[in-house]
């Protein structure tokens, strides 16, 4: 099989087993089903993802992959922010390009076995350093938190807000930031 | 059976079942991995809680009303206090004296059946009628947000910050708080 073939099973098998884990639930993501929605044997399925923590890991990481790629968008459009505020900024973006309920796969290999998270924490650990380095730590360490209070509230579908709420909160994040870094100048 | 022996047989369960759900993984959570836990017939178990939904159920509910005893504890100690002081000083309280990984019974049900929340949403659409009508609604809605932030990241096990770094938070929280409440005096 040709990489490129190989690559875009790989993604036509992610894309299916996100569908299936969102729509139909986690209980129904087993490679038996992952295999039928794509059309593909469960040996074909295996040759790409040997066991369902593997294709939860693979989920995970193309999760991670897309908060990367916004991460580095915001870059490119505002250079010289705090990384407080380029990380709010790509938040913002990535609500914008996904439906939150993507993200949910988190909660999935949450509780399906943390250690699926590995890469999820070693981004967590990156990020606190990044502010650490370079921010005012209080203020921004607050309005990551905050960010993140908002995502996983939403994520778990018991957050108090609406969608319009939401977004006005992100947006005053984002100036509270942008406020902490003309303070710096 | 007598109401308070039928209670007693309850938390027992409930018990039995948040361990099994935490110690050994949600997926070994059925009712007769329950049963056998607690050496009861299924049949008796299924007097208390008719499905696993009940029983998911019936866990939210206990941690939802250890919430609540933490809240009212909190209120009798500081009676003029912010709602969003409360809030955070309620939460530490809980945090000293539950383990966290007792709360990640709600990152289950999330997963299992985000109806099973349902008594959490309300919770927490509380939580803002008070915040709104009493507090500085803009900081008070970031220092909530932050504590959620802080307790989520905890929960699904991809917190950047060790114990000792979350406690200085949380006690950063409660001070930014108490500075609302003298703000206003």
């Amino acid at each position: 099989m040709s990489q490129s073939k190989s690559d875009s099973s790989r993604k036509r098998i992610l894309d299916a087993a996100t569908q299936i884990a969102l729509e139909r639930g986690p209980k129904q993501l087993t490679l038996d089903n992952v295999a039928k929605q794509c059309g593909m044997s469960k040996g074909g399925l295996m040759h790409h993802f040997k066991n369902k923590d593997a294709l939860l890991a693979g989920m995970v990481e193309a999760m991670i992959s897309l908060l990367m790629t916004d991460t580095e968008e915001t870059q490119q459009q505002h250079d010289d922010g705090l990384a407080i505020t380029t990380l709010l900024r790509s938040r913002q973006l990535h609500h914008e390009k996904i439906a939150m309920y993507q993200a949910k796969i988190l909660l999935v290999a949450a509780v399906e076995n943390p250690e699926l998270l590995k890469p999820m924490q070693e981004l967590m650990k990156c990020k606190k350093q990044e502010i650490e380095s370079q921010d005012a730590i209080d203020e921004s360490t607050l309005l990551w938190l905050a960010a993140d209070g908002l995502s996983f509230q939403e994520l778990m579908e018991i957050s108090p807000f609406d969608e319009t709420e939401r977004n006005a909160i992100r947006q005053k994040l984002i100036a509270k930031a942008v406020a902490l870094e003309e303070a710096k100048q």
